[in-house]
């Protein structure tokens, strides 16, 4: 059973399941395990995996509509080393003072490889769910694409500064918060654009037409980007770039919602009837899955 | 660093850190990860594996005289074995049933270990610290102590039926809200009861005198016990028996409040101004400590 299945299966026994985060009562809650080995590439720095991490979390109540109470983490390595520890602390600690959220420490034990496992709580007073999307409304994204694609460019080619640079990023709370008046549907980009519209699409009972030229991308891509697919590919479906895809009635409101939270949103397409296109062409459901890419 | 060591730097850079849950607004959160090596003997099912789990994090709320809302966990392991998977969802979602929590899924993970990380959030409106014991106080217990060391025993022994029964539970979640007016001091058992009543005198600035023959053993310690050292020893030292530990000035009618919530509660001592004695001995601080015992 590969991970998406096994998902799907917790998903058909479990209500709650099967969104960014699961709502219960007025409570939003999310949780992920990140490795050093998958999720942080050689140079990451421990500030960078604890922003990260608890940042991934963060994205999870955006999509959902949610503020972000607190976030808690588990911190398991071979060894508790102070420095270390301290620099993913204050990551956590950051990435959380952004989104006026709380960084209440955790749980640590003993890994052979780092591994954290994060948590983030908010308060759901009007959860945006993947399903929702109706044909003939805009689709849209928060912020650029491809800043993750960008970094582990960067991270391979032994520019760790930067790399650490792209890697923090700000989850789009605030642009989640936004659009709870006008958002449809939503989810945040964390397996890719591509991938994020097909879930959509299956929540939603839709389909998504998008155009190529009308994604924001990244400036660090197109210093990257090898030609134009590759520009693609890095923009579509490396994904992890914790951005907000949703679906509006009214764009131009939505727009303008997102941009006063200080975050850009652009209208990337229409929601259709069926099938995922981009320019025309099929955009294949293929993105970050655990253990088959990077 | 070892990891109380650690624990006690985060402590020091967070402020909700260092009690059994963090409290933050209105909610109390709590985060644990387990190991298959570390916590879950040979002979421990899925289902009580993901019963345990999540009722470890769930025994975290109740030392705060917090309510349970709900808990997610990790699952990480090297393959999602439906069977396993779904066991583990059984069983994590009958401990939450069992507090009225709703147990909503989680992520997958691969692992070359099983691991679990969970997470359990609840609303605490008057949260029960550590600290708040005064001397002359009683200090007490809920339910029996010993359980787990008891079947430790049985796993060891080969008889995986005895062991998983035992192993499986019920967070004090009733109890702990039925102390919210009683208690003045609260943590769970989790460490031991030695470590509890060291970690309650360092925090309360107090000290605590118990009697041996007042601790309510579980009966399947006699069971299995060599010695009265050794029974000692298991209602003690071995922890992870997920009791309350708690103080309190009205001893009578905090044992009532507890038994009106079909659970046991046992006055075993008196809260002093230092020192944590047994029997009038020094009851040294030892128990669990993640990879020292079991």
């Amino acid at each position: 059973m590969d991970e998406r299945s096994a998902l799907a299966m917790l998903s058909t026994s479990l209500s709650a399941a099967g969104d960014d985060a699961a709502v219960v009562d007025d409570l939003a809650i999310t949780t992920d395990m990140l490795h050093e080995r998958s999720d942080f590439p050689a140079g990451t720095t421990r500030e960078t995996a604890g922003w990260r991490a608890v940042g991934a979390s963060l994205s999870d109540l955006a999509a959902m509509g949610a503020d972000a109470t607190c976030a808690v983490a588990v911190y398991a390595a071979p060894a508790f080393e102070e420095a270390a520890l301290a620099a993913f602390v204050r990551g956590a600690s950051e990435v959380c003072e952004l989104v006026d959220a709380e960084y209440v420490g955790g749980d640590l034990d003993h890994h052979s490889e780092f591994t954290t496992a994060t948590t983030a709580v908010g308060h759901a007073d009007e959860p945006i769910y993947r399903s929702g999307a109706t044909p003939g409304e805009a689709v849209c994204v928060t912020g650029v694409l491809g800043r993750t694609a960008a970094a582990l460019r960067r991270f391979a080619a032994g520019d760790a500064d930067a790399g650490n640079e792209l890697f923090r990023f700000t989850p789009r709370v605030a642009a989640g918060r936004a659009l709870r008046d006008h958002a449809s549907a939503m989810m945040d980009s964390s397996d890719g654009l591509a991938r994020s519209l097909h879930q959509l699409a299956e929540a939603s009972d839709c389909g998504f037409a998008v155009e190529w030229d009308r994604l924001p991308v990244h400036p660090a891509v197109d210093a990257v980007a090898e030609s134009e697919a590759d520009r693609r590919e890095c923009a579509a479906h490396v994904g992890e770039d914790f951005e907000l895809v949703f679906t509006t009635p009214d764009p131009a409101a939505a727009v303008a919602a997102v941009e006063a939270t200080g975050t850009d949103a652009t209208v990337i397409g229409e929601v259709t009837d069926d099938g995922v296109l981009a320019a025309g062409e099929p955009l294949p459901d293929r993105g970050y899955t655990h253990g088959e890419t990077e």
